[in-house]
């Protein structure tokens, strides 16, 4: 659909969530998920990690995580991987706190993916097997956010 | 950079946050934002709406919502809208409830997408000119998500 010319430019670039311990999630987002470390910028108090699918493997624009879509950004606030009172973050599924419900990976293969995932030891939240909903599965990351696996729509040819 | 098979197929596709009154949400975000509503699905207690950037515009896989990145799910929890005792919901950036922090939007020009955006009224978490970074913004969502502004890295020749 045609947009204004004023936000012609605009897309949606990156969703960004706090992570306790960056060695845990990176495993996690790059092993588990199969995403790629696009960059990483080290703050004095903070350091940040932005992950992308198929990064360096495009042509267009969209090779570089600014100029392109998709992108997680997880935020590690240093010291909290050893602060033992450090109460972990909220997921946004429950009170209070909620808000934020998830995020999602298109994949060809729901049950294939799945199986996978039971077999890396990855926690779930809803099997492909567990509700009405046959076809989605939520597994969680290593501070619990939601990460709903869904099958993706792919038109004839690809 | 190279993935393994069993995630080649993988794409980050949505965010999911939960909207108060869909009417607000949505005039915000095709509006201001520039969003295109690509499907909207209609449940017993709940209604999802689907928004992208350029839906339609593109001749690859990533036309529709689902082989695409870049996708925003607005969940409306029926009666939300005309519940005065609703408290609302987090934006997950203070606690209790904090983890998840933000959207964002690249932008060719952040000074001009601001001023559009004060223009229309849009309340502001961080103007460019606030702070260090004053090539950022936080715009507020009607939800109070913050959403960030940046600019884009389009190589030469975009």
């Amino acid at each position: 659909m045609p947009r204004t010319a004023e936000t012609a430019s605009f897309k949606f670039n990156h969703t960004m969530l706090r992570v306790r311990d960056p060695q845990v999630s990176l495993k996690f987002y790059t092993e588990v998920l199969g995403m790629d470390l696009a960059e990483k910028q080290v703050h004095e108090t903070f350091t940040l990690y932005f992950l992308v699918y198929n990064y360096g493997n495009e042509v267009t624009d969209s090779v570089t995580r600014k100029g392109r879509e998709g992108v997680l950004e997880l935020t590690h606030n240093h010291g909290t991987e050893n602060d033992t009172n450090f109460a972990g973050y909220a997921n946004g599924n429950s009170d209070p706190g909620r808000g934020f419900g998830h995020i999602a990976i298109v994949v060809d293969d729901v049950e294939k993916a799945c199986e996978r995932f039971e077999r890396l030891g990855v926690k779930f939240q809803k099997r492909p097997s567990d509700g009405k909903m046959k076809d989605i599965a939520f597994i969680l990351d290593p501070d619990g956010y939601w990460i709903e696996v869904v099958k993706g729509y792919y038109p004839s040819g690809f």
